[in-house]
Protein backbone atom coordinates (compact mmCIF):
# COMPACT_ATOMS: atom_id res chain seq x y z
CA UNK A 1 0.00 0.00 0.00
CA UNK A 2 1.16 3.53 -0.64
CA UNK A 3 2.62 5.73 1.77
CA UNK A 4 0.56 8.33 0.86
CA UNK A 5 -3.50 8.35 1.14
CA UNK A 6 -5.08 8.64 -2.82
CA UNK A 7 -8.54 8.09 -4.30
CA UNK A 8 -9.41 6.22 -7.62
CA UNK A 9 -11.30 9.61 -8.26
CA UNK A 10 -7.84 11.72 -8.15
CA UNK A 11 -5.90 12.84 -11.22
CA UNK A 12 -2.84 11.45 -12.87
CA UNK A 13 -0.40 14.23 -13.24
CA UNK A 14 1.23 14.58 -16.65
CA UNK A 15 5.22 16.36 -17.15
CA UNK A 16 7.27 17.34 -19.71
CA UNK A 17 9.68 20.17 -20.61
CA UNK A 18 7.07 21.25 -23.44
CA UNK A 19 4.79 19.47 -26.08
CA UNK A 20 6.70 15.98 -26.45
CA UNK A 21 4.60 14.68 -23.44
CA UNK A 22 1.37 14.52 -25.27
CA UNK A 23 2.55 11.72 -26.93
CA UNK A 24 2.40 9.58 -23.76
CA UNK A 25 -0.94 11.65 -22.72
CA UNK A 26 -2.48 10.25 -26.01
CA UNK A 27 -1.24 6.18 -24.90
CA UNK A 28 -2.61 7.55 -21.79
CA UNK A 29 -6.38 8.31 -22.83
CA UNK A 30 -6.52 5.67 -25.39
CA UNK A 31 -5.46 2.88 -22.43
CA UNK A 32 -6.78 4.57 -19.19
CA UNK A 33 -10.17 6.38 -20.27
CA UNK A 34 -11.86 6.94 -17.38
CA UNK A 35 -8.61 9.07 -15.47
CA UNK A 36 -8.44 12.44 -15.63
CA UNK A 37 -5.22 13.99 -16.66
CA UNK A 38 -3.28 16.83 -15.63
CA UNK A 39 -0.79 17.81 -18.06
CA UNK A 40 1.94 20.39 -17.93
CA UNK A 41 4.45 21.56 -19.60
CA UNK A 42 7.06 24.06 -19.15
CA UNK A 43 7.06 25.98 -22.83
CA UNK A 44 8.71 29.21 -21.16
CA UNK A 45 11.68 27.47 -20.37
CA UNK A 46 11.93 24.80 -23.07
CA UNK A 47 13.86 22.77 -24.32
CA UNK A 48 15.92 21.15 -21.29
CA UNK A 49 17.68 18.33 -23.38
CA UNK A 50 20.34 20.92 -24.09
CA UNK A 51 21.07 22.06 -20.68
CA UNK A 52 22.82 20.73 -17.93
CA UNK A 53 21.90 18.23 -14.94
CA UNK A 54 21.50 20.47 -12.19
CA UNK A 55 19.66 22.91 -13.96
CA UNK A 56 16.87 20.06 -15.85
CA UNK A 57 16.70 18.77 -11.59
CA UNK A 58 16.00 22.40 -10.59
CA UNK A 59 13.00 22.87 -13.21
CA UNK A 60 11.70 19.50 -12.91
CA UNK A 61 11.27 19.90 -9.18
CA UNK A 62 9.49 22.94 -9.25
CA UNK A 63 7.33 22.14 -12.63
CA UNK A 64 6.54 18.28 -9.64
CA UNK A 65 5.78 20.57 -6.73
CA UNK A 66 3.63 22.66 -8.79
CA UNK A 67 1.38 19.65 -9.86
CA UNK A 68 1.25 18.61 -6.53
CA UNK A 69 -1.56 20.77 -5.55
CA UNK A 70 -4.20 18.55 -7.72
CA UNK A 71 -3.57 15.82 -5.16
CA UNK A 72 -2.68 13.74 -7.89
CA UNK A 73 -2.14 9.94 -7.43
CA UNK A 74 0.57 9.67 -9.68
CA UNK A 75 3.14 11.62 -11.65
CA UNK A 76 4.46 10.81 -14.80
CA UNK A 77 7.78 12.69 -16.08
CA UNK A 78 6.82 12.14 -20.22
CA UNK A 79 10.18 13.55 -20.67
CA UNK A 80 13.07 11.05 -21.21
CA UNK A 81 15.75 14.39 -20.24
CA UNK A 82 14.06 14.46 -16.82
CA UNK A 83 13.95 10.45 -16.48
CA UNK A 84 17.38 10.04 -17.52
CA UNK A 85 18.91 12.46 -15.68
CA UNK A 86 16.76 13.43 -12.71
CA UNK A 87 13.99 10.87 -11.86
CA UNK A 88 16.20 9.55 -9.08
CA UNK A 89 16.50 12.84 -7.04
CA UNK A 90 12.62 13.46 -7.62
CA UNK A 91 11.73 10.16 -5.81
CA UNK A 92 13.22 11.46 -3.24
CA UNK A 93 11.68 15.13 -3.09
CA UNK A 94 8.38 13.77 -3.31
CA UNK A 95 6.00 11.30 -1.69
CA UNK A 96 3.93 10.92 -4.79
CA UNK A 97 5.15 7.75 -6.78
CA UNK A 98 6.36 9.02 -10.19
CA UNK A 99 6.79 7.04 -13.31
CA UNK A 100 9.62 7.84 -15.63
CA UNK A 101 9.24 6.94 -19.75
CA UNK A 102 13.28 5.64 -19.45
CA UNK A 103 12.29 2.12 -17.87
CA UNK A 104 9.52 1.38 -19.77
CA UNK A 105 11.52 2.43 -23.24
CA UNK A 106 14.23 -0.29 -21.98
CA UNK A 107 12.41 -2.76 -20.86
CA UNK A 108 10.56 -2.87 -23.87
CA UNK A 109 13.70 -2.46 -26.01
CA UNK A 110 15.31 -5.77 -24.43
CA UNK A 111 12.03 -7.13 -25.14
CA UNK A 112 11.96 -6.54 -28.66
CA UNK A 113 15.78 -7.36 -28.99
CA UNK A 114 15.62 -11.38 -29.74
CA UNK A 115 19.35 -11.22 -31.20
CA UNK A 116 20.05 -14.08 -32.44
CA UNK A 117 23.02 -16.31 -30.97
CA UNK A 118 26.14 -15.57 -32.72
CA UNK A 119 25.31 -11.23 -33.73
CA UNK A 120 26.38 -8.50 -31.54
CA UNK A 121 24.30 -7.63 -28.69
CA UNK A 122 23.71 -4.16 -29.36
CA UNK A 123 20.88 -1.77 -29.32
CA UNK A 124 20.50 1.42 -30.58
CA UNK A 125 18.87 5.06 -28.87
CA UNK A 126 18.31 8.46 -30.58
CA UNK A 127 17.78 10.85 -27.59
CA UNK A 128 18.85 14.50 -26.86
CA UNK A 129 22.31 15.37 -25.89
CA UNK A 130 21.42 15.51 -22.35
CA UNK A 131 19.98 12.09 -22.34
CA UNK A 132 22.78 11.04 -24.17
CA UNK A 133 25.18 12.04 -22.20
CA UNK A 134 23.51 11.09 -18.95
CA UNK A 135 24.17 7.14 -19.71
CA UNK A 136 20.72 6.40 -18.28
CA UNK A 137 19.82 4.26 -20.89
CA UNK A 138 22.82 2.59 -21.10
CA UNK A 139 22.26 1.78 -17.54
CA UNK A 140 18.95 0.91 -17.62
CA UNK A 141 19.42 -1.74 -20.24
CA UNK A 142 22.85 -3.23 -18.72
CA UNK A 143 20.60 -3.98 -15.22
CA UNK A 144 18.12 -5.98 -17.63
CA UNK A 145 21.03 -7.91 -19.84
CA UNK A 146 24.30 -7.02 -19.19
CA UNK A 147 25.24 -8.92 -21.98
CA UNK A 148 23.75 -5.57 -24.60
CA UNK A 149 25.71 -2.61 -25.82
CA UNK A 150 23.34 0.82 -26.13
CA UNK A 151 25.13 2.65 -28.85
CA UNK A 152 24.23 6.49 -28.42
CA UNK A 153 23.58 9.25 -31.25
CA UNK A 154 22.36 12.64 -30.09
CA UNK A 155 19.70 14.36 -32.37
CA UNK A 156 19.49 18.01 -31.61
CA UNK A 157 17.78 18.84 -35.20
CA UNK A 158 14.58 16.16 -34.75
CA UNK A 159 12.70 18.75 -32.00
CA UNK A 160 13.33 22.09 -33.82
CA UNK A 161 11.87 20.36 -36.56
CA UNK A 162 8.76 19.09 -35.18
CA UNK A 163 8.55 22.21 -33.55
CA UNK A 164 8.67 24.08 -36.76
CA UNK A 165 5.62 22.03 -38.30
CA UNK A 166 7.77 20.30 -40.67
CA UNK A 167 6.42 17.47 -42.29
CA UNK A 168 8.89 14.04 -42.39
CA UNK A 169 8.03 14.32 -45.99
CA UNK A 170 10.33 16.85 -46.57
CA UNK A 171 13.90 16.45 -48.56
CA UNK A 172 15.05 17.79 -45.50
CA UNK A 173 13.70 15.67 -42.98
CA UNK A 174 15.35 13.01 -44.77
CA UNK A 175 18.66 14.14 -45.11
CA UNK A 176 18.80 14.39 -41.60
CA UNK A 177 17.90 11.77 -40.65
CA UNK A 178 20.22 10.04 -43.17
CA UNK A 179 22.69 11.67 -41.30
CA UNK A 180 21.74 10.75 -37.45
CA UNK A 181 20.63 7.47 -38.35
CA UNK A 182 23.90 6.34 -40.41
CA UNK A 183 25.54 4.46 -37.62
CA UNK A 184 22.88 2.16 -37.10
CA UNK A 185 22.51 1.18 -40.21
CA UNK A 186 26.02 0.32 -40.58
CA UNK A 187 25.52 -1.65 -37.31
CA UNK A 188 22.41 -3.33 -38.65
CA UNK A 189 20.72 -2.89 -35.07
CA UNK A 190 17.73 -5.34 -34.48
CA UNK A 191 16.26 -2.30 -32.23
CA UNK A 192 16.55 1.63 -31.99
CA UNK A 193 15.01 2.98 -29.11
CA UNK A 194 13.21 6.84 -29.72
CA UNK A 195 14.70 7.95 -26.35
CA UNK A 196 12.61 11.49 -26.90
CA UNK A 197 9.11 12.09 -26.64
CA UNK A 198 8.97 14.22 -29.98
CA UNK A 199 10.89 11.62 -32.29
CA UNK A 200 7.50 9.45 -32.80
CA UNK A 201 6.03 12.41 -34.72
CA UNK A 202 9.13 10.89 -37.35
CA UNK A 203 8.70 7.26 -37.02
CA UNK A 204 7.40 6.98 -40.64
CA UNK A 205 10.33 8.74 -41.96
CA UNK A 206 12.75 6.99 -39.73
CA UNK A 207 11.53 3.72 -40.65
CA UNK A 208 12.28 4.11 -43.87
CA UNK A 209 15.83 5.66 -43.21
CA UNK A 210 16.68 2.35 -41.50
CA UNK A 211 14.93 -0.60 -43.35
CA UNK A 212 12.01 -2.92 -41.77
CA UNK A 213 14.77 -4.90 -40.01
CA UNK A 214 14.84 -2.54 -37.37
CA UNK A 215 12.04 -2.61 -34.98
CA UNK A 216 11.35 0.96 -33.47
CA UNK A 217 10.54 1.62 -29.85
CA UNK A 218 8.20 4.35 -28.55
CA UNK A 219 8.20 4.36 -25.34
CA UNK A 220 4.85 6.39 -24.37
CA UNK A 221 2.49 2.88 -25.15
CA UNK A 222 4.81 1.13 -22.93
CA UNK A 223 4.77 3.94 -20.29
CA UNK A 224 1.12 4.02 -20.06
CA UNK A 225 0.71 -0.14 -19.68
CA UNK A 226 3.32 0.76 -16.66
CA UNK A 227 0.98 3.11 -15.03
CA UNK A 228 -1.89 0.73 -15.90
CA UNK A 229 -0.16 -2.17 -13.73
CA UNK A 230 0.83 0.37 -10.92
CA UNK A 231 -2.39 1.76 -10.53
CA UNK A 232 -4.01 -1.84 -10.37
CA UNK A 233 -1.10 -2.78 -7.88
CA UNK A 234 -2.19 0.20 -5.81
CA UNK A 235 -5.88 -0.22 -6.32
CA UNK A 236 -6.72 3.41 -6.94
CA UNK A 237 -7.07 2.73 -10.80
CA UNK A 238 -10.65 4.81 -11.71
CA UNK A 239 -12.10 1.52 -14.01
CA UNK A 240 -15.62 2.18 -12.94
CA UNK A 241 -17.78 3.99 -15.46
CA UNK A 242 -18.12 5.51 -18.59
CA UNK A 243 -14.99 7.00 -20.79
CA UNK A 244 -14.70 10.85 -19.88
CA UNK A 245 -15.30 13.11 -22.79
CA UNK A 246 -12.53 15.52 -22.15
CA UNK A 247 -10.78 14.04 -18.85
CA UNK A 248 -7.71 16.30 -20.01
CA UNK A 249 -6.47 19.95 -18.42
CA UNK A 250 -2.94 21.61 -20.13
CA UNK A 251 -1.04 24.14 -17.86
CA UNK A 252 2.19 25.67 -19.46
CA UNK A 253 4.22 28.23 -18.78
CA UNK A 254 4.60 30.24 -21.90
CA UNK A 255 1.71 32.39 -22.98
CA UNK A 256 0.60 32.56 -26.73
CA UNK A 257 -0.58 30.36 -29.36
CA UNK A 258 2.04 27.97 -30.22
CA UNK A 259 0.81 25.15 -28.15
CA UNK A 260 -2.82 25.03 -29.34
CA UNK A 261 -1.35 25.08 -33.06
CA UNK A 262 1.17 22.01 -32.27
CA UNK A 263 -0.47 20.27 -29.31
CA UNK A 264 -2.59 18.55 -32.33
CA UNK A 265 0.48 17.03 -34.02
CA UNK A 266 0.85 15.18 -30.37
CA UNK A 267 -2.20 14.47 -29.50
CA UNK A 268 -3.89 13.45 -32.39
CA UNK A 269 -6.93 16.04 -31.51
CA UNK A 270 -7.80 19.58 -31.27
CA UNK A 271 -6.14 20.53 -27.72
CA UNK A 272 -8.70 22.59 -24.97
CA UNK A 273 -6.98 26.18 -24.33
CA UNK A 274 -4.30 25.62 -21.88
CA UNK A 275 -3.99 27.27 -18.66
CA UNK A 276 -0.80 30.02 -18.37
CA UNK A 277 1.20 29.54 -15.58
CA UNK A 278 3.34 32.49 -14.86
CA UNK A 279 7.46 31.00 -14.49
CA UNK A 280 7.44 33.08 -11.17
CA UNK A 281 5.11 31.51 -9.58
CA UNK A 282 7.07 28.01 -9.96
CA UNK A 283 10.20 29.87 -9.09
CA UNK A 284 9.12 30.61 -5.50
CA UNK A 285 7.86 27.06 -4.90
CA UNK A 286 9.80 24.93 -2.50
CA UNK A 287 9.71 21.08 -2.72
CA UNK A 288 7.45 19.52 -0.56
CA UNK A 289 9.25 17.25 1.64
CA UNK B 1 23.82 64.41 -19.88
CA UNK B 2 22.52 61.50 -18.12
CA UNK B 3 20.00 61.31 -15.20
CA UNK B 4 22.07 58.47 -13.55
CA UNK B 5 26.09 59.06 -12.44
CA UNK B 6 28.41 56.84 -14.31
CA UNK B 7 32.54 56.81 -14.51
CA UNK B 8 34.17 55.99 -17.74
CA UNK B 9 35.88 53.26 -15.65
CA UNK B 10 32.38 51.70 -15.15
CA UNK B 11 31.86 48.37 -17.49
CA UNK B 12 29.17 48.13 -20.36
CA UNK B 13 26.73 44.94 -19.71
CA UNK B 14 25.68 42.85 -22.52
CA UNK B 15 22.62 40.66 -22.70
CA UNK B 16 21.70 38.18 -24.71
CA UNK B 17 19.37 34.66 -24.58
CA UNK B 18 22.10 32.89 -24.75
CA UNK B 19 25.75 32.58 -27.10
CA UNK B 20 24.89 34.74 -29.93
CA UNK B 21 25.62 38.10 -27.99
CA UNK B 22 29.26 36.90 -28.10
CA UNK B 23 28.93 38.07 -31.59
CA UNK B 24 28.32 41.57 -30.55
CA UNK B 25 30.94 41.54 -27.55
CA UNK B 26 33.37 40.54 -30.57
CA UNK B 27 32.09 43.89 -32.43
CA UNK B 28 32.80 46.00 -29.13
CA UNK B 29 36.09 44.93 -27.99
CA UNK B 30 37.63 45.29 -31.47
CA UNK B 31 36.29 48.76 -31.45
CA UNK B 32 36.66 49.64 -27.83
CA UNK B 33 39.42 47.37 -26.74
CA UNK B 34 39.80 49.91 -23.39
CA UNK B 35 36.20 49.29 -21.83
CA UNK B 36 35.37 46.62 -19.48
CA UNK B 37 33.06 43.85 -20.67
CA UNK B 38 30.61 41.82 -18.73
CA UNK B 39 28.65 39.26 -20.34
CA UNK B 40 25.18 37.74 -19.22
CA UNK B 41 23.67 34.99 -21.18
CA UNK B 42 20.33 33.39 -20.22
CA UNK B 43 21.48 29.74 -21.34
CA UNK B 44 19.32 27.74 -18.59
CA UNK B 45 16.33 29.59 -20.31
CA UNK B 46 17.65 29.79 -23.97
CA UNK B 47 16.00 30.46 -26.40
CA UNK B 48 14.04 32.91 -26.60
CA UNK B 49 12.88 33.10 -30.24
CA UNK B 50 10.11 30.66 -30.11
CA UNK B 51 8.64 32.42 -26.86
CA UNK B 52 5.68 34.45 -26.43
CA UNK B 53 6.33 38.54 -25.63
CA UNK B 54 5.06 38.93 -22.03
CA UNK B 55 7.76 35.58 -21.29
CA UNK B 56 10.80 37.15 -23.07
CA UNK B 57 9.82 40.11 -21.27
CA UNK B 58 9.83 39.09 -18.14
CA UNK B 59 13.04 36.99 -18.64
CA UNK B 60 15.38 39.94 -20.41
CA UNK B 61 13.50 42.35 -17.29
CA UNK B 62 15.36 39.75 -14.35
CA UNK B 63 18.49 39.85 -16.68
CA UNK B 64 19.09 43.37 -16.74
CA UNK B 65 18.61 43.61 -13.41
CA UNK B 66 21.22 40.88 -12.44
CA UNK B 67 23.50 43.20 -14.55
CA UNK B 68 22.48 46.44 -13.09
CA UNK B 69 24.26 45.25 -9.99
CA UNK B 70 27.60 46.17 -11.65
CA UNK B 71 26.82 49.48 -12.18
CA UNK B 72 27.17 49.74 -15.59
CA UNK B 73 27.48 53.01 -17.60
CA UNK B 74 25.65 51.24 -20.66
CA UNK B 75 23.70 48.07 -21.07
CA UNK B 76 23.29 46.43 -24.45
CA UNK B 77 20.92 44.35 -25.56
CA UNK B 78 22.42 41.81 -28.35
CA UNK B 79 19.39 39.68 -28.66
CA UNK B 80 16.89 40.40 -31.55
CA UNK B 81 14.18 38.81 -30.21
CA UNK B 82 14.72 40.96 -26.57
CA UNK B 83 15.14 44.12 -29.14
CA UNK B 84 12.55 43.38 -31.30
CA UNK B 85 9.58 42.43 -28.80
CA UNK B 86 10.90 44.27 -25.08
CA UNK B 87 12.91 47.13 -25.25
CA UNK B 88 10.33 49.74 -24.97
CA UNK B 89 9.10 48.56 -21.73
CA UNK B 90 12.85 47.75 -20.87
CA UNK B 91 13.73 51.42 -21.22
CA UNK B 92 10.69 52.46 -19.06
CA UNK B 93 12.13 49.69 -16.48
CA UNK B 94 15.81 51.13 -16.21
CA UNK B 95 17.38 54.30 -15.91
CA UNK B 96 21.04 53.09 -17.25
CA UNK B 97 20.98 53.59 -21.25
CA UNK B 98 19.65 50.99 -23.18
CA UNK B 99 20.96 50.07 -26.32
CA UNK B 100 19.48 47.25 -28.72
CA UNK B 101 20.59 45.68 -32.00
CA UNK B 102 17.64 45.90 -34.19
CA UNK B 103 18.06 49.99 -34.94
CA UNK B 104 21.58 49.90 -35.77
CA UNK B 105 20.51 47.18 -37.83
CA UNK B 106 17.85 48.48 -39.14
CA UNK B 107 19.79 51.86 -40.59
CA UNK B 108 22.54 49.70 -41.59
CA UNK B 109 20.41 48.11 -43.96
CA UNK B 110 18.50 51.40 -45.05
CA UNK B 111 21.71 52.78 -46.09
CA UNK B 112 22.99 50.18 -47.30
CA UNK B 113 19.81 49.80 -49.93
CA UNK B 114 20.53 52.29 -52.48
CA UNK B 115 17.66 50.52 -54.55
CA UNK B 116 18.09 52.18 -58.09
CA UNK B 117 14.56 54.29 -59.12
CA UNK B 118 12.26 52.29 -60.55
CA UNK B 119 12.96 49.20 -58.95
CA UNK B 120 11.16 47.35 -55.99
CA UNK B 121 11.99 49.52 -52.84
CA UNK B 122 12.54 45.93 -50.89
CA UNK B 123 14.93 44.87 -48.05
CA UNK B 124 14.72 41.48 -46.84
CA UNK B 125 15.17 39.86 -42.84
CA UNK B 126 15.51 36.66 -41.45
CA UNK B 127 14.94 35.89 -37.71
CA UNK B 128 13.17 34.18 -35.44
CA UNK B 129 9.78 33.63 -35.04
CA UNK B 130 9.45 36.03 -32.41
CA UNK B 131 11.26 38.62 -34.52
CA UNK B 132 9.57 38.58 -37.33
CA UNK B 133 6.18 38.15 -35.33
CA UNK B 134 7.06 41.61 -33.70
CA UNK B 135 6.84 43.48 -36.92
CA UNK B 136 9.93 45.43 -35.63
CA UNK B 137 12.36 45.87 -38.20
CA UNK B 138 9.45 46.66 -40.17
CA UNK B 139 8.26 49.18 -37.78
CA UNK B 140 12.12 50.44 -37.51
CA UNK B 141 12.63 50.82 -41.05
CA UNK B 142 9.38 52.48 -42.28
CA UNK B 143 10.33 54.96 -39.33
CA UNK B 144 13.56 55.61 -41.47
CA UNK B 145 12.78 55.30 -45.04
CA UNK B 146 8.73 54.79 -45.52
CA UNK B 147 9.25 53.71 -48.96
CA UNK B 148 10.73 50.78 -48.19
CA UNK B 149 9.07 46.66 -47.90
CA UNK B 150 10.66 44.90 -45.38
CA UNK B 151 10.04 41.31 -46.47
CA UNK B 152 10.25 39.08 -43.52
CA UNK B 153 11.06 34.88 -43.01
CA UNK B 154 11.63 33.12 -39.60
CA UNK B 155 14.33 30.38 -39.75
CA UNK B 156 13.85 28.18 -36.93
CA UNK B 157 16.66 25.55 -37.69
CA UNK B 158 19.69 28.00 -37.84
CA UNK B 159 20.25 28.47 -34.38
CA UNK B 160 20.15 24.58 -33.53
CA UNK B 161 22.05 24.30 -36.53
CA UNK B 162 25.07 26.62 -35.30
CA UNK B 163 24.48 25.71 -31.32
CA UNK B 164 25.10 22.12 -33.17
CA UNK B 165 28.23 23.07 -34.00
CA UNK B 166 27.66 22.57 -37.89
CA UNK B 167 29.30 23.76 -40.26
CA UNK B 168 28.70 26.09 -43.23
CA UNK B 169 30.06 23.58 -45.47
CA UNK B 170 27.40 21.12 -44.62
CA UNK B 171 25.10 20.05 -47.13
CA UNK B 172 22.08 20.11 -44.95
CA UNK B 173 23.03 23.77 -44.14
CA UNK B 174 22.94 24.93 -47.47
CA UNK B 175 19.77 22.61 -48.24
CA UNK B 176 18.13 24.27 -45.11
CA UNK B 177 19.32 27.94 -46.74
CA UNK B 178 18.43 27.19 -50.01
CA UNK B 179 14.72 26.64 -48.66
CA UNK B 180 14.88 29.46 -46.46
CA UNK B 181 16.39 32.43 -48.69
CA UNK B 182 14.39 30.85 -51.64
CA UNK B 183 11.95 34.07 -51.29
CA UNK B 184 14.41 36.50 -51.08
CA UNK B 185 16.41 35.07 -54.36
CA UNK B 186 13.09 35.03 -56.15
CA UNK B 187 12.84 38.74 -54.87
CA UNK B 188 16.31 39.87 -55.84
CA UNK B 189 16.38 42.03 -52.87
CA UNK B 190 19.39 44.07 -52.42
CA UNK B 191 19.77 43.51 -48.81
CA UNK B 192 19.42 40.84 -46.71
CA UNK B 193 19.12 41.59 -42.65
CA UNK B 194 20.84 39.19 -40.25
CA UNK B 195 18.09 39.45 -37.94
CA UNK B 196 19.64 37.06 -34.92
CA UNK B 197 22.85 37.93 -33.56
CA UNK B 198 24.12 33.99 -34.11
CA UNK B 199 23.30 34.11 -38.03
CA UNK B 200 26.54 35.94 -38.82
CA UNK B 201 28.18 32.63 -38.33
CA UNK B 202 27.07 31.11 -41.53
CA UNK B 203 27.50 34.45 -43.24
CA UNK B 204 29.70 32.45 -46.07
CA UNK B 205 27.13 30.12 -46.59
CA UNK B 206 24.24 32.38 -46.71
CA UNK B 207 26.15 34.66 -49.51
CA UNK B 208 27.00 31.84 -51.43
CA UNK B 209 23.01 30.73 -51.30
CA UNK B 210 21.88 34.21 -52.57
CA UNK B 211 24.90 35.78 -54.48
CA UNK B 212 27.23 39.08 -54.50
CA UNK B 213 24.01 41.15 -55.59
CA UNK B 214 22.74 40.85 -52.02
CA UNK B 215 24.66 42.75 -49.08
CA UNK B 216 24.26 40.94 -45.84
CA UNK B 217 24.12 42.97 -42.52
CA UNK B 218 25.18 42.13 -39.33
CA UNK B 219 23.94 44.70 -36.64
CA UNK B 220 26.82 43.72 -34.45
CA UNK B 221 29.39 46.40 -36.03
CA UNK B 222 26.71 49.00 -36.37
CA UNK B 223 25.73 48.10 -32.65
CA UNK B 224 29.40 48.71 -31.73
CA UNK B 225 29.91 51.94 -33.75
CA UNK B 226 25.96 53.28 -31.99
CA UNK B 227 27.77 52.27 -28.55
CA UNK B 228 30.65 53.82 -29.13
CA UNK B 229 28.82 57.14 -30.17
CA UNK B 230 26.81 57.35 -27.47
CA UNK B 231 29.67 56.91 -24.68
CA UNK B 232 31.36 59.95 -26.46
CA UNK B 233 28.06 61.59 -26.03
CA UNK B 234 27.66 60.89 -22.71
CA UNK B 235 31.77 61.81 -22.07
CA UNK B 236 32.21 58.51 -20.39
CA UNK B 237 33.67 56.67 -23.08
CA UNK B 238 36.84 54.83 -21.30
CA UNK B 239 39.57 56.00 -24.41
CA UNK B 240 42.74 56.30 -22.40
CA UNK B 241 45.71 54.22 -21.48
CA UNK B 242 46.16 50.93 -22.94
CA UNK B 243 43.53 48.23 -24.65
CA UNK B 244 43.23 45.53 -21.92
CA UNK B 245 44.39 42.02 -22.35
CA UNK B 246 41.25 40.30 -21.44
CA UNK B 247 38.54 43.26 -20.14
CA UNK B 248 35.42 40.41 -20.63
CA UNK B 249 33.60 38.56 -17.80
CA UNK B 250 30.45 36.34 -18.88
CA UNK B 251 27.84 35.05 -16.55
CA UNK B 252 25.37 32.54 -17.77
CA UNK B 253 22.44 30.44 -15.54
CA UNK B 254 23.15 27.08 -16.73
CA UNK B 255 26.04 25.07 -15.87
CA UNK B 256 28.33 22.76 -18.35
CA UNK B 257 30.52 22.49 -20.69
CA UNK B 258 28.57 23.86 -23.69
CA UNK B 259 28.96 27.51 -23.07
CA UNK B 260 32.71 27.31 -23.40
CA UNK B 261 32.72 24.86 -25.94
CA UNK B 262 30.76 26.96 -28.58
CA UNK B 263 31.88 30.70 -27.29
CA UNK B 264 34.86 30.48 -29.22
CA UNK B 265 32.66 30.05 -32.06
CA UNK B 266 30.99 32.93 -31.62
CA UNK B 267 33.86 35.28 -30.49
CA UNK B 268 36.73 33.79 -32.45
CA UNK B 269 39.12 33.35 -29.48
CA UNK B 270 38.61 31.06 -25.91
CA UNK B 271 36.89 32.27 -23.25
CA UNK B 272 37.38 32.60 -19.61
CA UNK B 273 35.22 29.45 -17.49
CA UNK B 274 31.98 31.70 -16.87
CA UNK B 275 30.33 31.91 -13.69
CA UNK B 276 27.52 30.87 -13.06
CA UNK B 277 24.40 32.02 -11.63
CA UNK B 278 21.26 29.84 -10.41
CA UNK B 279 18.45 30.86 -12.34
CA UNK B 280 16.72 31.09 -8.82
CA UNK B 281 18.64 34.51 -7.90
CA UNK B 282 17.25 36.11 -11.24
CA UNK B 283 13.53 34.75 -10.35
CA UNK B 284 13.40 36.78 -7.19
CA UNK B 285 14.64 39.89 -8.19
CA UNK B 286 12.69 42.74 -8.51
CA UNK B 287 12.81 45.51 -11.29
CA UNK B 288 14.64 49.05 -9.45
CA UNK B 289 12.22 51.44 -10.87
Amino acid sequence: MPAFSSQPSDPIAVFDSGLGGLTVVRALLRRLPRERLIYFGDTARVPYGSKSPRTVLQFARQCLHFLTQFNPKLMVVACNTVSATALQSLHQDFTVPIIGVLEPGAAAAVAAARIPAGQPRRIGLIATEATIASQAYNQAVTRLDATIQVIGRACPLLVPMIEEGRLQESPIVRSVLQEYLHPFKSLQVPVLILGCTHYPIFSQAIEATLGSSTTLIDSADQTALVVAEKLATMHIANDAGTPLADGLTCYVTDQGQRFESLAGRFLGRLITQPVWVEPERLENLTVEK
